[in-house]
């Protein structure tokens, strides 16, 4: 099969990896305006070939869009009305309703899979790329109802042989869910890298930082390109997640300030139930009939 | 030399390992409120026997408090009336300004070392208790001057021993530091696990929590034992933290509500300046005259 990645960073690369190792592509054909991650890419046998926009859809099964979440907006559309008939166009980005909202009612609307692998790492380009990220791990599908079933059966394919489950949820379900679980994260930790830059002699935070201040702020490590367009498509959900979270600060702060160690110890404790979240092995969704959410094991 | 351990958790059993093994201690005695935990410490092989804290300090020749800092706090003065001499003690408190303050007219001030290893991990218990914890990480002593210089020595080569390099500061520096680089990032974590599960179905954050969700709420995992009383010694700069965390955070919300993209791409540029510090590999005070931390490395 024919698959056209375009994008060969983090995520549009190492998915590359692993097609090629499955052998569900025989032929990766890349899109990258980037010269420097073309050459590389190339140099690490991420892509066949490096093809312009046009050329490269001419012969493809399948096309991954794998670009931050602006350049999908952008590009979709055009993408859709260039793909031979029976194609298949599936997309990696982190926000969703702005994107389904864009190809509504585009004539190839059923060729589209909109999708979103939860996996990643702080690095990006070409060389970030990994195989084996997406193991384990979840993708969401949107609004599946909308897709074509055969352009949504190839994309389930691809997910499971990359070794993901699948999570089935609308548009705006997926919006919401990943500001509190993804785009939350990503801000608290970009805020309080400037918070602790704001205050601190940098010569001092690079030899007190310990292990928790380095993880807890190592997703303010991750590339503004992708991250500035996602907050802002996904800005009402975004701002919701913050307004919560500043609340949820403001009490720890007061619990402090006023001496309330009752109230202090309650929400310290309420925070550490994360653990038998965190610590769980197996996906849970499956066993779960509260929320509409449905999960597509392997 | 007789080490007598006070606390043989995840900080003082991980010391007890290293020390056995660099042979620092020829005998380790600990002392443990916990039943549970004493009986894991002895079959661990963490410590030879478990006293009493009287008997415990009878032939000490070097105390380490590795409690709570409310515990130190209360057992600091108790300890240095009943050891040898001179015997020295440390502790391992993540605050410092008011156990300072209990202790500063003590007859034996002398003995006293007040430290700080700043190493750790989520977990809690003799069982956590890992060797090599320190290795490569920074220690800050407090307050050199009122220390005994052997005392000072002493505990110097236990911590190099160990692995650590040591930066000096006042128990105000150290408290204030911590705050941002330290006791911030946890308050920021147990926020952060508090809002994610007043909004989410848990098995929907189970199921969609990825990488980057879990280690930045890793630290909400941490003990609120140990936890609990650190936000309220260190009260004022932690509040002082969260004000100034709280206000970037808020910079960030209006930015994304406002659609400033500009100030959004600004902020999140910034934030990623953080890089160069956390990928950096060497302890840089040492070349530092700005501050008047000063480094002292094996």
């Amino acid at each position: 099969m024919n698959i056209t990645i375009i994008g060969l960073g983090l995520i549009g690369g190492s998915l590359a990896l692993d097609l090629k190792k499955t052998r569900f592509a025989t032929k990766i054909t890349g899109v990258e305006t980037s010269k420097e991650n073309a050459d590389e890419a190339l140099k690490l046998g991420i892509a066949d070939e490096i093809l312009e926009l046009g050329p490269a859809l001419k012969n493809a099964d399948l096309v991954i869009l794998a670009i931050p979440v602006d350049k999908i907006l952008e590009l979709l559309p055009e993408v859709l009305g260039k793909i031979p008939e029976n194609a298949t166009v599936t997309d990696v980005g982190s926000a969703k309703r702005k994107i389904a909202e864009a190809v509504k009612n585009h004539p190839r609307r059923k060729n589209y899979v909109p999708a979103h692998p939860m996996s990643g790492t702080e690095y990006s380009g070409p060389s970030a790329a990994l195989p084996d990220l997406f193991k384990g791990k979840i993708t969401i599908i949107c609004d599946q109802n909308d897709c074509g079933p055969q352009h949504l059966a190839l994309a389930e394919k691809m997910f499971h042989l990359i070794g993901m489950d699948i999570a089935y949820m609308t548009s705006d379900e997926q919006d919401l869910s990943t500001a509190f679980v993804s785009h939350l994260p990503h801000a608290a930790a970009y805020a309080l890298a400037n918070a602790v830059q704001s205050k601190e002699n940098r010569n001092i935070i690079f030899d007190l930082a310990s292990g928790g201040f380095r993880s807890t702020v190592r997703l303010a490590k991750s590339s503004s390109s992708m991250w500035h367009p996602i907050f802002q498509q996904n800005n009402d959900y975004v701002v919701e997640a913050l307004e919560v979270y500043i609340k949820h600060l403001e009490s720890f702060r007061d619990a402090i300030k006023n001496g309330n160690s009752d109230e202090l110890l309650g929400l310290i404790e309420n925070a550490t139930k994360i653990r038998s979240i965190l610590d769980g092995e197996n996906h849970s969704l499956i066993k779960n009939e509260e929320t509409n959410v449905k999960l597509y094991t392997k």
